[in-house]
């Protein structure tokens, strides 16, 4: 019997994969997987992140890797007991590398790998200070040239920047830029932050006033510091400013508010960015080896051009810009568009006693929040998942282990769960005129997020109000013009208006590029985010991996990182190891580096 | 063998006693424990924190509180092994009060309490809203009345304390006064807190500048939001001030800071305070139900008389006002008194590049940081402790779960190894002149802390300097008088001084009513801190719990918190708890009320 339990089983095939690996013997390595198999590598294997399908791509990303990265010590984690179901055992393990250490995730079928999921954990000899390795704080003894940790602290912010420079100069101070300054800065790597906003967290302060977090707490811990158990499940956008704001300040963050980026530049001799910054009215010039801009996952305001916005005398808004309903009581309001801010902006506005109407050109995907967090994520990040014994870092490989060949077929089914569910909700909304889907392949509201990053509204409570009508819906139709004083659609339609609000999306992140470096650099490197599904906002081929995102570009230096709190969280990780071994001069051969096959 | 098991051992105890307490019994209840006990409560059954040493003492409590009480239901904690050595046997339970629930450790010996420890852990119906009770924060639906939390949150701050008053107002903004307020804040109570410093963090910012935490971090954690993975052990004290600020912001505390409290007066009919603070400036009155002293538990800075005080032309402070070394390169410093505080200022005086004596007029007990914290904390507290499964949770638990009465027995053995230990280190310091103790009973530093606060030193690197002579020690001797420009000692020395700093410890914490208050009610609460253990400062007869702290004292509404980090956790959740249970007006008969036998 035990010769057939979960554990005994990825123990045996884990010895086996791991000598294979350490002979070099590639063709038994990859005799270890069934045809229908999958390896995702996180930085481990491939300094890049990839998934190789197929034992040929495996066995050619092996060929490639195996001698540089020197695999080793494959061996299960005993404190993670092995399980299975449905014909699938799965478990957990450690390896290690020439470099690193690493950790891992297996799934078997029939004795054969299916599933393999192969991350860095960290570089060896360049382990972060924490736990057994925490600073001592007071320095012991004595010592005349002692300077304090304020003292430190305030010599740095003199300095860096000015006298000694960043290795690392991070555009944007989001989430996103805040998570990986606080990795860089645990890692030891010179890091600045710049954000135009006058305070760390105004990313989020300064959006619509209603707007909280539409994530869980349980999916958006940052690193380091998770929400305490008393923190709201959806965050209201000033407290997540407060936090990011003092998370900042705890985490000695070189963080520099008040700047804009005006221009950056990369010489391919001396391999350093020349990066001029307008440091509040102070012009600075940067030269850091490595760029990362994390401005924003959803890229730059996407603003669509109608006749007559010129004529018009009312306000034009982009979502992003839309300050709330304060201003607009009794005011007509048209909100072009039918995604999440529109949904948002149109509910404040109808609590604020505004007239607005909902102009939605093209299908929604819409979930009830309630609903996606029992059925979408509750076995991975609810407090059903805390009880049960899963960490944030479990969770979170657990997602990563799921390949995105195959994450439709495992999303489809809860989709349709939720829409049983619900089907009433549904039946009402479309009576009401709402223009209804579900993901190219019923595959629902995370596939759209990987794929498109929008398309879908998780619904806390604007439905109702259209389905009730006190939010007008017109559906259907597209904008023809505006007037002085309406928006006019293409069936003719008139709708006055006070104040248009585009809530119309973004453009992809490279767009960041073309303002900052150059169209050509923005061209170099091609759009970023997306699978390459093939589905609308995502055309093909095939990536197997968010474009462009958190890994190397066809511009040598230049990263762009983003994403929700998780991504923010989880692959801030990856990305910090690529620049640590960066700065220490490692090797970090890059298998399958991410061509460009659209411009944006 | 399994009816031998700690498991079954501990369930027997449980139920009898649970089936006793629950019929009534006292007699019963009485039986089960050896002659040899000690029941200490926090809060569950006395409401006060008790340590009924004895037969006799549990009889006489029962007979006060169990039919006010009514608790039930005593059953293990399925979830904490039982276990034991050495003849005793040890675990963990669950229990309810009619208006609570409880949490307690237990130890047996031939099948008899030795010791129990029950404490309050929630007020039903007033549960904190954490875990599964956490709050939704976006609010779902739609309302016309919608207020965003910044918008409540703003409200709150401009009414409270003018057009609405704080059921509880705390005095100092320490980590005291903001571990208590955190907890308040989750129990629905509104609570001012106010602080004469500019900001949350300040009264460690201000101290003298080498200063870091003398204990380590795992001793530290505030409520609620543990210190992370990568905090230092010994924190430097601005990176204390600035996780204090930030905890003070996102625990959304009420803290009015650069507040003096300038008079308190209670008023026995209306059961009010009418507290006159000035803010900023601007003179404001509050009139609270519960007034809480968190000043500091050392009390107000204690400054010895000595002749010609008035006519020594340098400068004189007490080290609470020491700014550090920076102003004192080459001057002349005479440091009078001998524990952390002058060692610390000592030490960072001759890395300054002064010329500094240190006088040392009695005995004091020194031991090295790192023995320490392996002997001393290790088990419950460092990441050993960490790592073998220990929450700070259990070891608080643990550490309340020892009377005091018995306490010194356990902490003997831990000193006289660290003096074989460090042997070598005690007889250089002896050679150097230093008077060395190790407390009257040889129990060392934690009973010295418990008894009266002050007395040694936590060697991180002065005693060092001390042997070698850099800094100067004169012992044995006092003061005679002051002249223009020396410290004249009674054997005739005199020690040339352009600085002389008084690390001449504190007075007790009634002091501080006497200023804010009034004399008649500092004395009529008489002394704080100290256990009675007849000790030097620490006269008898024996309380069994630290007198007046965190408990009701013979003034009715007024409290006393403060201590290290570990005690402003701990002890604020049972003070947190008393206050709320008397906001919502439940029944709270206090056993034993604390009696005043010192006024200072």
């Amino acid at each position: 019997m035990l010769e057939d339990s979960p554990h005994t089983k990825i123990d045996t095939v884990l010895g086996k994969l791991s000598r294979a690996l350490e002979a070099g013997d590639i063709d038994a390595a990859v005799n270890l997987f069934q045809a229908d198999c999958y390896w995702r590598d996180l930085v481990a294997f491939t300094w890049n992140l990839r998934t190789m399908e197929g034992q040929d791509q495996i066995r050619d990303m092996l060929s490639s890797q195996l001698a540089a990265i020197k695999p080793s010590r494959f061996r299960q984690d005993e404190k993670e007991p092995a399980g299975g179901s449905d014909g699938v055992t799965e478990g957990w393990f450690e390896f290690e590398t020439e470099l690193a250490r690493g950790y891992g995730h297996i799934r078997l079928k029939n004795g054969l790998i299916w599933t393999l999921l192969t991350t860095m954990s960290e570089l060896k000899g360049f382990e972060e200070p924490k736990g057994l390795r925490r600073p001592l704080g007071a320095e012991h003894g004595h010592n005349r040239d002692r300077k304090t940790w304020k003292e430190k602290r305030e010599a740095e912010a003199v300095e860096l920047g000015y006298t000694t420079q960043p290795y690392v100069l991070i555009i944007g101070g989001g989430q996103g830029g805040i998570a990986l300054g606080a990795r860089l800065r645990q890692l030891g790597v010179p890091t600045i932050i710049v954000e135009r906003n006058e305070r760390p967290g105004d990313s989020w302060r300064k959006r619509y006033k209603s707007l909280c977090l539409h994530d869980p707490v349980w999916y958006d811990h940052l690193p380091y510091i998770p929400f305490p158990e008393n923190w709201p499940i959806f965050a209201p956008k000033d407290k997540v400013g407060d936090w990011l704001e003092m998370y900042t300040k705890v985490m000695e963050l070189n963080y520099w508010s008040s700047t804009t980026c005006k221009s950056a530049s990369y010489d391919e001799d001396t391999k350093e960015w020349t990066v001029v910054v307008d440091r509040d009215g102070e012009e600075v010039v940067l030269r850091p080896k490595q760029l990362v801009l994390a401005t924003g996952m959803s890229g730059k305001p996407n603003i669509p051009t109608f006749k007559g916005q010129d004529v018009f005398k009312g306000e034009q808004q982009h979502s992003s810009q839309h300050p709330g309903p304060d201003a607009y009581k009794g005011k007509k309001v048209v909100v072009i568009g039918s995604n999440n801010s529109a949904h948002d902006i149109c509910a404040a506005l109808w609590e604020g006693g505004a007239d607005v109407t909902m102009l939605q050109r093209s299908s929604t995907h819409i979930v009830r929040s309630d609903t996606l967090m029992d059925i979408g994520l509750g076995d991975l990040y609810s407090e059903r998942a805390v009880a049960s014994g899963m960490t944030t870092r479990k969770a979170d490989l657990i997602f990563a282990s799921l390949p995105y060949r195959i994450m439709h077929e495992f999303q489809i089914p809860l989709y349709d769960k939720m829409r049983e569910r619900d089907a009433d909700f549904y039946a009402d909304l479309e009576k009401a005129g709402f223009l209804l889907d579900w993901g190219a392949d019923g595959s629902g509201l995370f596939m759209k997020y990987l794929r498109r990053g929008s398309g879908y509204y998780i619904d806390v409570g604007a439905c109702d109000l259209v389905i009730d009508g006190s939010i007008k819906l017109k559906s259907g139709s597209g904008v023809s013009h505006l007037t002085e004083d309406a928006v006019v659609l293409e069936d003719g339609t008139e709708l006055p208006a006070d104040l248009v609000i585009y809530a119309t999306g973004y453009g992809s992140m490279n767009g960041w590029a073309a303002d900052l470096i150059s169209r050509d650099v923005a061209d170099k490197v091609g759009k970023c985010w997306g699978l390459g599904s093939d589905t609308p906002k995502d055309p093909g081929p095939w990536e197997g991996e968010q474009r462009n995102m958190w890994k190397p570009t066809q511009q040598e230096a230049l990263w762009f990182h983003g994403g929700n709190l998780h991504q923010s969280r989880h692959y801030s990780q990856y990305l910090s190891l690529q620049l640590k071994a960066r700065m220490e001069a490692l090797t970090t051969p890059v298998y399958g580096l991410q061509e460009r096959h659209h411009l944006s």
